[in-house]
């Protein structure tokens, strides 16, 4: 099945190995590279968006290659990722008889792949599942590198099982009606990459980020490097010992903005966190002396040019006082020992994971940015 | 800390490798091997019927060796696997601020230690956790191999993960309070494994089962031995692809009379239904002439001197129809690409596994033992 347009990234995890293919037109073809897995039913999990525009094309797609399939339909959005559709969906699997050797299929975004990956991850201890992400934040980001899980009401993805993928199809056409502003968001986690340790692919960003827009092959581009990207760092370290956390840049502030405006979509999704956290990380990094100055306005300025937020005044809303983002972040689940951990960066491209930062030069890196 | 009367069981599995310490009064001394591990906090699950009696003495000795320690309790019983206490114990281990490297410490049966071991594996995407099974079946059996789960309205187990523990603390004189009737259903799994592959162990027990129950020195070896048996099985099959399965001996025919009779312990206990089953195991293997009467008849008088159940007629109630026994059993998860699968015997200590045992005959050995 050699296709040009089609780029495959290995995910090299030894006996947990499997490999991302990119490129327009995965879904219709998506029968005969999940059937080539060696399964005989496939348990398709999908939410009220997508499932109406695209699980019928995969049922058919996987019948027509011998797959028994069937469909559990989970309500959008981030409040799904619970308890009760755990068992929802668990239940589901059970149902269609998916036994070890068949297929967990997630159809969706990060909300339906995380529950989709959890599900399977302890349905009878463990049956494979596919990713087939339908949002650039989901192609690029949570469909790689096996996280999966749901949210406690300690917090967001408390809950959950390292539970690696055997396939990852990442059709980029399916990006076409996704809206702007979703696709906004997932760019913020393509920037990332490059801001994390890639500073040529920042660069390239920066030149053709048009083209990820638009869908020319720039985007499959795009979407290619960041899952080699994320899959490097997460052939390193898979269970975040260690360098993992670097993909955590941006994050942790972000996800104190996400807490503080209580996931309210409408407000500011996560990808916009993102953005405006990538734009402290590096601002906080140049207040420290860490990074030039330049780097972090270089940083603030393509964001801006893509649409993103980069100042926390852009929130909706307000994001509420110093002393409330930094409750906010002390919350993170990244907290060891009790000291802040942050990911800083020496410049675009050269990031770090910098443990022990005291909550007193956040204080006053956050007071500075709040009356700005 | 050496001590002559208490015994330790390796179980080598690589990164995962775990001891399993056996003897009387290891509760007492807890702390000093839990704090050995280095974690910080522990927080302790446990049940209605344990917790009064043990809990206090545990979260002693763990505070006078540094850990910050914290106790839920859950109702007993095996309704307690379920969604809804995953969630309350999850949430217990959140609110207790546990993080990896800290610990969960299962404190009781089997039950406890299933769910709060499944608990352990998914807060924070696994912590590590501790097991100090009270009973005599979870020390035996469910505290060793790193199975966890609660049961869905599909099945008992179908929810879960592997997840070994890193230790294991069985103090066998928490045994001497033991009801006789759960002290017997637990004496049925230390049989199996002399059963499974080791004639010396079985012929041991024939001899030495009422020290067992006694509580002398007979107890700890009894318990210590079914740990080596049991992990030997882990070590070689730990995801169950194949070895692994020789433990079920006994437990097809045993998990169908459960569900014949509702998991309502009044009726029958795990323990019953696995004695019940290990005799229709070896006279099922003896009328299809694969194993000797004698040795079938032997296995039934053994178990049957210790005061256990071996036959049909003798389960409360009653457990059906043929069909019913048929129906229950084509549930059990063990079922693959639909044909029964079971554990059978050419001769005590020498099981194997049988995949592709034809329904009919199975009908044709019920009906002849119904009516017998």
């Amino acid at each position: 099945m050699p296709d040009a347009s089609i780029t495959t990234v290995p995910v090299p995890l030894g006996d947990r190995a499997y490999e991302i293919y990119v490129g327009r037109g995965l879904l219709q073809e998506a029968g005969q590279r999940i059937a080539a897995l060696g399964a005989r039913a496939a348990a398709i999990v999908t939410d009220e968006h997508v499932g109406p525009l695209y699980a019928d094309i995969l049922a058919r797609s996987l019948q027509q290659h011998g797959l028994r399939t069937s469909v559990v339909t989970v309500p959008a959005g981030e409040a799904t990722k619970c308890y009760a559709f755990l068992e929802t969906v668990c239940d589901a699997v059970l149902e269609a008889r998916i036994e070890r050797g068949d297929l967990v299929v997630a159809l969706g975004g990060g909300v339906v792949g995380d529950l989709a990956g959890f599900a399977a991850a302890v349905v009878r201890r463990g049956v494979r599942f596919v990713q087939v992400p339908t949002t650039l934040l989901s192609q690029v980001d949570s469909s790689v590198g096996g996280k999966t899980g749901i949210n406690s009401r300690h917090g967001k993805n408390l809950v959950g099982a390292f539970h690696q993928p055997s396939l990852v199809l990442a059709d980029t056409a399916l990006l076409d009606t996704l809206p702007l502003r979703e696709m906004r968001a997932g760019y913020a986690e393509v920037v990332k990459y490059g801001l994390i340790d890639d500073a040529a692919f920042f660069a390239w960003c920066e030149k053709n980020w048009q083209g990820v827009f638009a869908g020319g092959p720039e985007r499959n581009e795009a979407v290619a490097q960041s899952c080699r990207a994320k899959a490097a760092v997460v052939v390193r370290d898979e269970r975040e010992d260690g360098d993992r956390a670097l993909l955590n840049l941006g994050h942790t502030f972000g996800h104190a903005l996400e807490r503080i405006t209580h996931y309210n979509s409408a407000r500011l999704v996560h990808g916009e966190g993102v953005a405006i956290g990538l734009c402290l990380a590096f601002r906080f990094s140049a207040s420290l002396g860490l990074c030039p100055v330049a780097d972090a306005e270089r940083v603030e300025a393509h964001l801006s040019a893509a649409g993103l937020p980069t100042r926390l005044n852009q929130v909706a809303g307000g994001c509420g006082t110093v002393e409330d983002l930094l409750d906010a972040m002390a919350q993170d689940k990244k907290v060891k020992g009790g000291a802040l951990t942050f990911i800083l960066a020496s410049g675009i491209g050269k990031s770090f994971i910098a443990p022990g930062i005291s909550v007193d030069s956040v204080r006053a890196f956050l007071k500075d940015e709040n009356s700005a």
